[in-house]
């Protein structure tokens, strides 16, 4: 490293790069925050300015040149991804990348032979595996708390569908949504999945059936030891953001559950009413914050990432299948892609 | 006994005689139910016919001059209770009795001395002790499981105060209502009071006033060892009956807690709602029947009964004692009584 | 009716049997049992005294031929199911039998034939549908409360696998354990269901695999809407008996979910420790006798019934569906059986 | 105001003052950290580095005379907090501060009186009102969603008691553990109290007596309108830290319950496990920030804060009260402190 701290560069200056940078900037003193990038150039400054960062910039090259600058941080729209991993790679600085690495296989394997080749630390902003509850979940299974797993069940709905715009390079239920599912099933398993069987279905929002997409789903998997699993999705969810995760093993079960968003319960002649997180920043803040440290810390100590390249391209491949059999009606194995 | 069955006399046709009616006659192989007595010829008549027995009577001689019959149920007005159980006694006849034995300590202990003299069974009826949930943590409280008692914790809430018609007879908040807690605390602790300090308020009825009677109130307590309690009561719950206790110990502590009428959440923007139980029958049903099971077993063993007459006495010592605290405003010991 | 009380033989003096015997001759009273009919004349005649009835017999004809007795109840084994139905019918007596009606649809159709020819009146045994909770969540469904149906979930794990000795006349999975889902969830959602997949695995024991069963699955449905279901299932669960459902909807969602044994929470070091129902016969304990009620309230009143052999049928029906889909691994479509 | 930002120098720094430095540095882009004074040079210089502050001393005079800084936030040690008020209060900054503001009335007057005379902000840190449990609780109270408020219920209860060397300065559980829940109550409430009771016990520590303290209290109160209140306390709670509150109208209740630290359950044999949360930094973190966005806000817009010096001394005089009636036995009223 160049400094006693870890110097940033930040691409990206919406929504997750501002929560990306606060971390960096705020919460780890480890690291530094050098530059932020972003194509527009006004949102790049606002940023640096609440950041209390004194470097913006519109054009990588500032990043990529520097030679100060250890690693990247890349919340940039998706199809910048790749080019950014692949260019960071060469310029010899550590990724750590929101999801997915790519829409497509291609260019995902392309980018990660870059940081093969490189030996840089490539990170995935798969946030699930540093929240608590999953976290400890992952823990305990490790520790034989619920014997053998023999089945996963996954339940994740959005409040609603993304924005229209949004839509069509979204990549599909699949690669959008499911994928985060797929990553954390396969994590938790601490297998790899030998098929994929997908329904789908448009009852959300006709744009869905316009663009070739579909809006609800379930997929049912095979994982190698012959456990199964099954995930259900929905674009829509009336009563706000759910993720409920289930692990049953031979000796117990995991149930990463329900969250309130205020622990308060109001009685009366109505019943019980709880409320809930309605949004997965809310539900997954600390998440986010806990993944940024991990990459920090990776950098810092030389060592592996807790979620790699292949563990991005893995959950990937698993939304090509599920594609796949989608279109054959058949159950179809990821080994393929 | 006279036969192979318990055979049991039932006073009182109302609503807890019903319950304790079908018991007797239906889910309990060691009893037979022989007779029904209330002063109501027509509801003597139709509750021995729906629960398939031959007899029935407005007479209680019927019954306590009738050598084959080896127990007696008291479901009858509070008021008959200390004359059955001394008749009981003295027609050397075992009972069991809701609680309370009387409104007033000279009939409680005129009513004991008769089945002391005799040597007969009496259990009083406290259903809590009986249910699922507060027997366990009994249980598990005498097993350690949560080390030395040092708190206990009581809320009970009617959903609304009784018709207008008992509340002159009632013997007010103490003795009809807090008499449940006083009794589940003593017995969870497993040890007595040595002093009682109450605060009583009149907020739901203005008829609770008049009739020089309280209807919210909170009642601290310090058990012989040091343990503190405190007993909170209202004669209106919005939302339904509400029970809940709580006990801390050294070591842990135990909730005995929210019932759901059903195991169903909805779900919607509104937030999550679940529904409660509403009344204390739905409650507790499962309890009256468990205690009659543990009364006719006392009697078939000739074991002393789970709840005796001097625990139904303790209770109403300490509403006693709850009441004196209020006319005097200082701490008043329920020794006195 | 013969009488002023519907005359109710019993088959079965089992363990089910028993259960509906005491509802039939003590929780009814417009219900009475008359006889009780064991291929175990032992068994009969011990069940009929537990039960306080006076007669019974280990021959069928005693009931068919008997001209006072009004309906049947079959809680016998499940081949005698289909043949006890039919006698029924042909003798001109309403049934309410156990699930399945037969382990195969060419038996089921025969007696579902005399019943209709005869123009009786038959219940199948889905006490599901008497749950208090499913029943709300049938009732919220239908009234709107959770919009247009889009998505169930629905899982159901057994505590442990039954005795050996009743796997090779189970019927495997599907039409002994899953059919109880199948039924469950076709019902919830008010519609059938267009096509069926399978994922079945042998990870609980290897005697289901040398029965060519399977003891853990995931069934995706299609219904005729485009709404989508999933069904998962083990023959294990360390943790007690355990059935969640869920039905999501454009505009909320209903849980029918977890059921605590007792209101207990024990709060440790360890955390916060409640307790489970571990046996269908404790949580549904209600329903079945809520269903005898249904089945002879139907019989006074000349009402359909409920649950139609029609429903046992088409739950069968996904049974067969669902095993030719794990034969096939294709989507199956139900109509076709 | 000096400048665009608000200038805050930060007394303490100790966990407390850490916690509230970084809201100011990091979270409130209306605010800028200017110097850190604590008594320990070398804890001054660390925390203003790890803050990114430049500037740092041990002597309060480098804040009072510095004309630049407008607020200040006071988390030193108790006895510090009246003198750094007054002095703010003389030298016309605005000022944060943790409860309580003194151990005694008198200072609390003297202190109150300096900051009435120059007219300056003052907010005490009565974090719970600015946590979203609490606060949705009272717009909920506020709008009606209970009815009128007739009964008020709180546990609290720390994990174990503080380090010996604090309690002989903490001023007893009332002035230290209590005062956070006289002030919770008193605001849920939206009136003040008429009369306290209390009763004490020494069950948890050896030294409590030793320092003629309690560790374990039972405090009822009457409020002004008849509404009963009842806080129970102690130092010790095997399970972890438990704030439970509980407000009873004549239309509902509210409950601010239980908080799982995880959203996750373990299912086994052994029952069904949550987590909870242990500390209550972790209970509190948000409210924390939450109330210094608060102070800022109060500042720039010259306004009122939430939680005044007039609140921090009502709860006083309700310790006071506690600690008259533990001696006297006898209820007492909070007026005449």
């Amino acid at each position: 490293m160049s400094g006693e701290r870890v110097s940033v560069a930040l691409f990206g200056a919406g929504r997750i790069g501002r929560r990306h940078g606060r971390t960096i900037a705020f919460d780890i003193p480890a690291a530094e925050l050098s530059i932020v990038c972003d194509v527009d150039a006004e949102a790049a400054r606002q940023l640096a300015a609440d950041l209390r960062c004194d470097r913006w910039t519109t054009d990588p090259a500032d990043v990529f040149g520097d030679q100060s600058i250890d690693a990247v941080v890349i919340g940039a729209s998706t199809s910048a991804h790749a080019p950014l991993i692949t260019a960071a790679a060469k310029a010899g600085k550590h990724a750590f990348c929101e999801k997915p690495i790519a829409l497509d296989l291609e260019s995902t394997d392309s980018a990660l032979r870059a940081v093969s080749e490189a030996g840089t630390i490539l990170q995935i902003g798969f946030q699930r595996r540093f929240d608590k509850g999953f976290a400890k979940a992952k823990a305990m299974i490790e520790a034989g708390a619920i014997g053998k797993v023999e089945s996963l069940r996954e339940s994740m709905r959005d409040p609603g569908p993304p924005p229209p715009g949004y839509l069509p390079h979204s990549g599909g239920l699949y690669r959008d949504m499911t994928i985060h599912c797929f990553d954390c099933l396969r994590w938790l398993a601490g297998e790899d999945v030998s098929e994929v069987f997908a329904m789908g279905a448009n009852l959300v929002d006709p744009i869905f059936k316009e663009l070739n997409d579909i809006d609800t789903s379930i997929v049912s998997m095979r994982f190698d030891s012959g456990a199964l699993g099954v995930i259900d999705n929905s674009r829509r969810s009336a009563f706000g953001y759910d993720v409920r995760t289930e692990v049953f093993g031979s000796e117990g079960a995991i149930l990463i559950g329900y969250s309130r968003d205020t622990p308060l319960l109001h009685l009366s002649a109505e019943g019980i009413v709880s409320d809930h997180v309605y949004w997965f920043l809310e539900r997954f803040d600390e998440a986010f914050i806990a993944e940024m440290h991990a990459f920090i810390d990776s950098v810092k100590r030389g060592a592996p990432p807790q979620v790699t390249g292949a563990d991005g391209r893995a959950a990937m491949a698993l939304a090509y299948a599920a594609e796949a059999s989608l279109k054959s009606r058949t159950p179809v194995s990821p080994r393929q892609f």
